[in-house]
């Protein structure tokens, strides 16, 4: 503590207890988490540098934190550690138009950078729905999906170069800001989705879209969770790429309608939400094919809809969801991921989950994609309703590996899905992991107990 | 030998010294190659993990090498190796058009998947100029690009799952079949443009997208790469994403024609060929916004080809540049690449480096994303000539990173960009990769001397 603030100004470590309490986890409200020695929060790489070379020094584990949005309890404090938040990081360092790039600080929010891009005719892809509040340094360590991954991928995809505080306490940059590049190993790969277990990521290089065309949505209602499963099925099967194709059932409308009034329909059991931003002809030709697998799929009512307020509606609900469900008691989110055809038999053996072990399971999915997240409500106070739902989340993890699935889609592995990450992953392949982790973070300080599971004893 | 005798049936093992001779390098004519203690062509997983095993317990170095089209010598030899040529495991062995990926042997030929997938109506999209001869093996080890990855993205935005013989020579499979997925590290990116230094691959999934629309052709001719260099900047300016943006010099026209004699106009002193592939008027719109760019950047004519027969042979003729030029004597090629706008700078520094340097230069460049192919052309036997042509290729090799460019684009490291790794990245970053590759090849047996430099003495 005294070398910690030695090297920093002092108005970077948090004092106050009740502020610190608010650092100690992140969204997941069900992992462990510990007591942290201090709460940081650096201004710049320097100082960043400072903490892990002050935490390298004394062998303190460091565990690097965005805006604690995470839903894996991968920011979550472990017992004598530093947390190190980014979230005062927050400079848009540069857009450049003609590149396509953005050079932001981690702190800076996903949304704003989104905003900052809009206004010079470009667009940042990854969206996910805590776009409002996460930020880019924490989208980076959990490779962040969200709506218009179906078609346009994830945060790997963005990411061209990285400045990262290393296992060793170096700063160093990896990647590269051209258009291709294969000098060696793909550090940035490796460092994306890591969940600050192989460095601090102090800058971030994504490269931008031109502004798209505006998109057109398609609504369908269905009775069941598995018919809408196979409309998604026939949009893959008839060769259509939606720029977004969610699912929202009447769980999750019925709970934003509580909280936001927001007058949504509930005549449905489920909505599935269909956009398209092919240009001219080619947009009202996908719009016609995604109407038309809806109703193959067994829609009681499909439309495209003529409203833009409307489907913004719908779409603002899909990304209230888990706020609103979170209002209700304590929440644990799945976030497994399919091969598109098996979605009707996935969302099958979710409802024979919550069937079986007596829970709420409500359902949002980015369904084109094939990555559901469930959601196991629970009374609060109520241990054995809790029980009973981590029975149904293990049971949900090991369909989705069945099924030829992974157990985290977007959300990364971070404490709750450890024992998932060791049923899915061959010992071999586990070992593999280590190994990077270990090659890079020689004397284990960064992020500690988090991704892999505890070796046998 | 005796080893790989008892390991493997006996036609895996080649006798014939001369037909040993044609595997020993690549196309990388001007890099160091050793005595290869044997070439074995094994045809299944499990004949590979034998080699490893056999290899790995006498501590014997292990080449992998596809079809030997690389231009980096990362497949050359080195002395007392085993070159493990994986050409003969060419099954496609599942085609899944719902899910839209392809799984193949690491043998199968670039445009022997593409005509597969083809037939289902899907495309994989990454061309290397040697897709009629390399293999998706050497594609991934070498993260091939091609013409159409301006628009769509090189070999790793594509690869999904790996199957590998890993340095401890076990069968692993890394990745996922699944759109998204994030569980635990991106060993398939760290893998894709390895050059075999990290594992053999021996199964690839790729993803796959929809068949496109045919694509249009907007052909400019200029009077000096530098034009057409500016014409390349104005086009990323004008936030057009073309879905080929080729740069062709006189020499390299001449010289297939010459060979092939297809009759090519020789006025200009370089051609750029734009293409698109946007659906219906957007692409109309595309095509005359890059006719306004090539005009702006000087051009002294050019059109929206209407005769789909002469967009063709200008393509093939890009693509038989470099074996055309190969018959005028040995050639040494880079790869650099850079950032859009400063492709007429680079072009400019190419071109006094050839005056300075004495040396023939001619030009062909995947010029829309920057990615630039100097070829170094030398009279056969002329020992002084091919003196200059290294020191240019070093000058070259360092005016890209001055410029914030890369060594190479998209043929990798090998032995011919060694030290130019070195001059690119920084110690620090070197040694994480060193300590990657020591993590995941303990007894340094997996293509040794290849991307890295010598360690200092």
């Amino acid at each position: 503590m005294a070398a910690l603030l030695a090297a920093l100004p002092a108005d970077r470590v948090l004092g106050d207890d009740d502020v610190v309490r608010s650092y100690v986890h992140d969204e997941a409200e069900w992992a462990p988490f510990g007591t942290p020695l201090a709460v940081v929060r650096p201004r710049s790489t320097a100082e960043v540098q400072a903490v892990v070379r002050a935490c390298l020094e004394h062998r303190t584990p460091v565990v690097p934190r965005g805006a604690g949005t995470g839903l894996s309890g991968g920011a979550n404090a472990v017992d004598g550690c530093v947390v190190l938040s980014t979230e005062h990081m927050r400079d848009v360092v540069a857009i450049d138009p003609v590149e396509r790039y953005a050079v932001v600080q981690p702190g800076v929010v996903n949304d704003d950078l989104r905003a900052a891009c809009a206004a010079q005719g470009l667009w940042y892809p990854p969206d996910p729905a805590s776009s409002p509040w996460s930020t880019l340094g924490g989208n980076v360590a959990t490779n962040a999906g969200g709506v218009c991954c179906v078609k346009y991928g994830v945060t790997r995809d963005y990411v061209l170069e990285l400045e990262v505080v290393n296992g060793l306490g170096e700063v160093v940059r990896l990647g590269r800001r051209t258009a291709k590049g294969v000098v060696g190993y793909d550090m940035v790969g490796l460092m994306v989705g890591s969940e600050g277990t192989l460095g601090v990521v102090t800058e971030v290089t994504v490269r931008l879209r031109p502004a798209r065309e505006p998109e057109r949505t398609v609504v369908g209602y269905f009775d069941s969770v598995v018919d809408a499963g196979r409309a998604v099925e026939a949009v893959g099967a008839a060769g259509v790429t939606p720029s977004a194709l969610e699912l929202v059932d009447r769980h999750c409308l019925a709970a934003v309608d509580e909280w936001k009034n927001m007058g949504l329909s509930l005549e449905a059991a489920v909505v599935l939400l269909g956009r398209t931003d092919a240009p001219g002809p080619a947009g009202d030709a996908e719009a016609e094919a995604m109407l038309r697998c809806f109703e193959a799929g067994g829609a009681t009512w499909a439309a495209a809809s003529t409203d833009p307020a409307e489907a913004e509606a719908l779409f603002s609900a899909r990304r209230l969801a888990y706020p609103a469900l979170e209002r209700l008691g304590p929440l644990l989110t799945e976030d497994v991921c399919v091969p598109k055809a098996a979605v009707p038999e996935m969302l099958a053996r979710i409802e024979a989950a919550a069937v079986r072990n007596d829970v709420l399971i409500a359902n949002i999915a980015h369904a084109g994609d094939g990555n559901l997240h469930p959601l196991l409500i629970t009374p609060p106070g109520d241990v054995e309703a809790r029980a009973r739902a981590q029975v149904a989340f293990g049971e949900i993890m090991r369909d989705a590996v069945a099924l030829g699935g992974t157990v985290t889609g977007e959300h990364g592995v971070g404490l709750l899905k450890r024992d998932g990450l060791a049923h899915e992953l061959s010992a071999e392949v586990v070992a593999m992991q280590r190994a990077v982790k270990a090659a890079l973070d020689p004397h284990g300080i960064l992020n500690p107990g988090k991704v892999f599971p505890d070796p046998a004893p």
